[in-house]
């Protein structure tokens, strides 16, 4: 990894290789779910990803320092498992400022499936989740879900192009009440499950006490005071 | 497979390779959020992953088949993205009966993670959906999403033994208010998020309408009348 003085900036290789693999993986995780080949290739496939992760494994951060990949003062968060490129259980959702939210397209395939054919109804509660918090951090407000709620008009169709909207509803600074939407991306305007979420800011001695023991990349001293799951936003 | 004359009986064999499989596919999607190896190394990773996927790609079937080791009479799915063995998304979840509801623990890891070192907030909808819709499929009452919200009260650390239950608060039969807890599996009575979820069971021309294409495991004739994406269930 490279420094510079405004702090650690990932190299272009090793994020293009990490969102590299986890594109191989979504791809493998959607294949193993729907695979009819014989139980004998199912275990030697088995045996192969776990050659590839004892490779991956010869070296490992701890949990509690983050990614030399991400970035939180931008809200870069390379292995988010919703936004983040480099995470197999992440569609990913990539998302973007719109309007005065953001919007972002997304397709979940039978891995994501709950009843036959449609999205697993929690689903939609974890990339709502998401969206949500990030149209709080977009407005300048990021904060950690305090409630979230969400009403199901009908099944969201696994395979076809979804989109996903937040915008702010109300908000005094440290308290924010975030709406949205799902719906088809061929129907935009007719929301299939309708999101709100309250996202507060804890407070300092909060963040210090959930935030206070994380290291950076290089595990060195940590960034308590703007800890965020936010994704870097690009405009629309 | 196997056939009886109760319908389609999955082999042991092609059951325990699929979830052989998905033990595999989630030991690496772990390492691969956290892995420091060089970039050059998970570039190769990534190619073996596309070798595995081609292998398994061999032969699929479309969304609209149900897998042959899934029998939705008894609520089995082995690929539901919370409590599928045969799923890499899922941790999985083990549900089983507990007293008049369900409970189940699931250790999350860093692939799981919103905030540094904190489960994603939508992990914890997205479970409580699956607890809570098998809440009600346990009490004979299975029904679809149509209303979720969550409180959360802690954030939940990634890597420490969590409890999840869920247990019928109301039902007239169609409707079925569920409530439920994530909490410290340490601490089970100190519930970190409490979630409430409304479960309607859709009529008859409705399940025909959504699922009315969905054909089984062998390609014949669906389950319409019984979709269901709750699990299978042990007893406590």
């Amino acid at each position: 990894m490279t420094k510079d003085d405004s702090g650690t900036i990932p190299d272009t290789e090793p994020l293009a290789a990490a969102a590299d693999l986890a594109t191989a993986l979504r791809e493998l995780i959607e294949v193993s779910v729907t695979t009819t080949v014989p139980a004998g290739e199912v275990r030697a496939a088995a045996e192969l990803v776990r050659q590839v992760t004892e490779r991956l494994a010869a070296a490992r951060r701890p949990a509690s320092q983050l990614s030399a990949l991400d970035d939180v003062r931008t809200g870069r968060r390379v292995f988010n498992p919703v936004t983040g490129v480099g995470s197999a259980l992440a569609p990913p959702l990539v998302l973007r400022r719109s309007g005065d939210g953001v919007a972002g397209e997304a397709v979940l395939g039978v891995a994501y499936e709950g009843p036959p054919s449609y999205v697993h109804g929690g689903m939609s509660a974890l990339l709502m989740d998401q969206v949500l918090g990030d149209t709080a951090a977009a407005a300048g407000v990021w904060g950690m879900t305090a409630h979230l709620e969400l009403d199901y008009r009908g099944p969201l169709p696994v395979g076809e192009p979804l989109v996903f909207r937040g915008s702010v509803a109300e908000s005094d600074g440290r308290k924010s009440l975030i709406v949205g939407t799902v719906a088809l991306a061929a129907a935009p305007d007719q929301p299939l499950v309708e999101a709100r979420g309250l996202f507060v800011t804890p407070r300092r001695e909060k963040l210090e006490a959930y935030f206070g023991a994380i290291t950076d990349g290089s595990g060195g001293e940590g960034p308590t005071s703007m800890a965020s799951d936010a994704t870097a936003l690009g405009e629309d």
